[in-house]
């Protein structure tokens, strides 16, 4: 998409010296949903994370092709190591972008701008947003879309669109994940942090990434927050207006009781149903609902079965727990005349 | 309010060389509501607009104690003249800080930054974010707090809000206007532009401007977009979250017909009001809508009473319009136990 300057595949993913797998989700992200995209894996000692992926050197990868040098663990406490900066500063170098979703911007550290200055190679902080959007203007654009809504953040709005990406293709349905945030971005190889632009343009930094397409073609795109979320409730609002889409799907956790980060109670699916068909209507008047995706990783088997047969009965809608199940019949119903 | 450093008073208003009023909007809202911060206006050759408050000059103005030179008036072309530069600098020279709503920023004009630098002068670009906040909590906080929504952009809430602020301190009742716009700053002497805050943190950035207060105390809360225009509703609901009103006031504009700068048709009263509830109950279940605020100026005075009082029976609120009738009968309903 030429409005969002693609990070360049193959990536060398770099997991420092992280502890554990969950400090290198956004590597393992990478190469569960875009396994082509990656060369190999980069470690410095102590690392307990594995991708699964060929381990790599810096000069290795770049003889391999490689082109982008991705951060793909969390830097612990939020500073950069000296070790990390040192990679970085070889793989720019060696001649490598570098990709990162860090909080902190890659071009802050002293070392890593100047190496960057003099080997002409790019920083993709996606975190940050460095382009200049116009404001939404609300007109209809061709081609369709399914936008991930949730009863809180954090719930499995990228994970079920990357699922329903991936159903699509399956069905040979000309398909787009559009990520809207960072480890979405990473593993996209595009898009836009719609948390970090500047409130005016969230809806029309939206629209920027979900432009015209040909009629069949289904942009999915990545939900944020949550309508009923005190303190992301404007992006999700923005986000639903900029995207337009014919139809979303429901992400929620049955065992959550309040909201990520403050007291909240968690949203009803009643609720968020409602209030995304009600706002949605603004910018599109046809949306529907195709389906819930509950994440069941927290109950039994029995149970899991017992909580998605009673929302299905509940709701007369399609509801998968996108790894238990798969998502087939939410694209079922997506796909439905 | 220690969280935004007030723009010091007494103000010099800089009108350049405008050609008429409706360029010196800005000047002319300081004066109208702000009149005892004003020590006079600065003009240019060919000016065309006139707040009637004294004509001072630089030096004039500072003898006199002003200590912030306001540019009152809206750039021609979104580009600075270099006459206005020049007063810009000379202001700063001769110890004035300086205040701009401009898009542009104070400090992008070299001879600005260095005249700022070398006096140790402050530049304020209101319509711009320098804090960083916390993202939103929705915890509730003490004091009252009255909210102006609308059924579209630019459609008084502003000047309803300052017009409520007015009335409330008329009757000794404690009360602070709190602005969200860059106009609203400069006639305030303080608030947050809040369509330039980063998306993540727009909740937060109001939960900051309208801090814990004694029980009685009304901040009374500047309004930005509508729920229901598909460029800003994202900003609208955050500030709605944010801002957790006990009460709101509708703006409405009854010959408008679609919404700014979009083909959006303009949003139903009735559905702002339901939905301005039905959201704001998130933070504050206590929410209520104490009225309506008419803009019937581009009617004649037999059919504005027409419309008025069409309104009142439909709605069983007091309507107003803040300049045809003033707006006691709201605030009768605000203060009513």
């Amino acid at each position: 998409m030429a409005d969002f300057p693609d990070i360049l595949p193959p990536f060398l993913i770099f997991l420092g010296d992280v502890p554990d797998a969950l400090a290198a989700k956004t590597g393992q992200g990478i190469v569960d949903w875009r396994r082509e995209r990656v060369a190999g894996q980069m470690r410095l000692t102590g690392c307990g994370a594995d991708l699964g992926v060929p381990e790599l050197g810096i000069g290795e990868a770049c003889r391999l092709g490689a082109k982008t040098f991705v951060i793909g663990a969390v830097n612990p406490g939020g500073t950069l190591p000296d070790a990390w900066v040192a990679s970085i500063v070889a793989a720019l170098e060696a001649g490598m972008d570098v990709a990162s979703g860090m909080h902190a911007r890659l071009g802050a550290v002293e070392a890593i701008a100047t190496a960057a200055a003099s080997t002409g190679r790019r920083l993709h902080d996606v975190r940050h947003s460095t382009r200049t959007f116009p404001t939404g203007n609300g007109k209809r654009r061709s081609g369709r879309r399914v936008l991930t809504v949730g009863t809180d953040c954090s719930i499995g709005k990228k994970y079920t669109a990357l699922a329903v990406e991936r159903e699509l293709h399956r069905r040979d349905v000309a398909a787009h994940f559009r990520a809207t945030g960072q480890t979405g971005i990473l593993i996209a190889g595009s898009g836009v942090a719609i948390d970090a632009v500047v409130a005016d343009f969230i809806s029309g930094a939206v629209e920027t990434l979900t432009p015209n397409n040909h009629p069949e073609h289904w942009d999915v795109i990545e939900g944020q927050g949550s309508l009923f979320h005190p303190s992301f409730a404007g992006v999700s609002l923005a986000l639903l207006h900029g995207a337009q889409p014919d139809a979303f799907i429901v992400c929620h956790e049955p065992t959550r009781r309040t909201m990520r980060n403050v007291a909240t109670p968690i949203a009803d699916v009643d609720d968020v149903i409602e209030a995304t068909i009600r706002h949605g209507r603004l910018t599109n008047p046809g949306i529907r609902c195709v389906g819930l995706a509950i994440d069941t990783s927290r109950l039994a088997d029995d149970e899991a079965e017992r909580i998605l047969a009673e929302h299905a009965a509940r709701f007369h809608l399609p509801v998968c727990d996108p790894i238990r199940t798969g998502v087939a019949p939410l694209v079922d119903e997506l796909l439905a005349p």
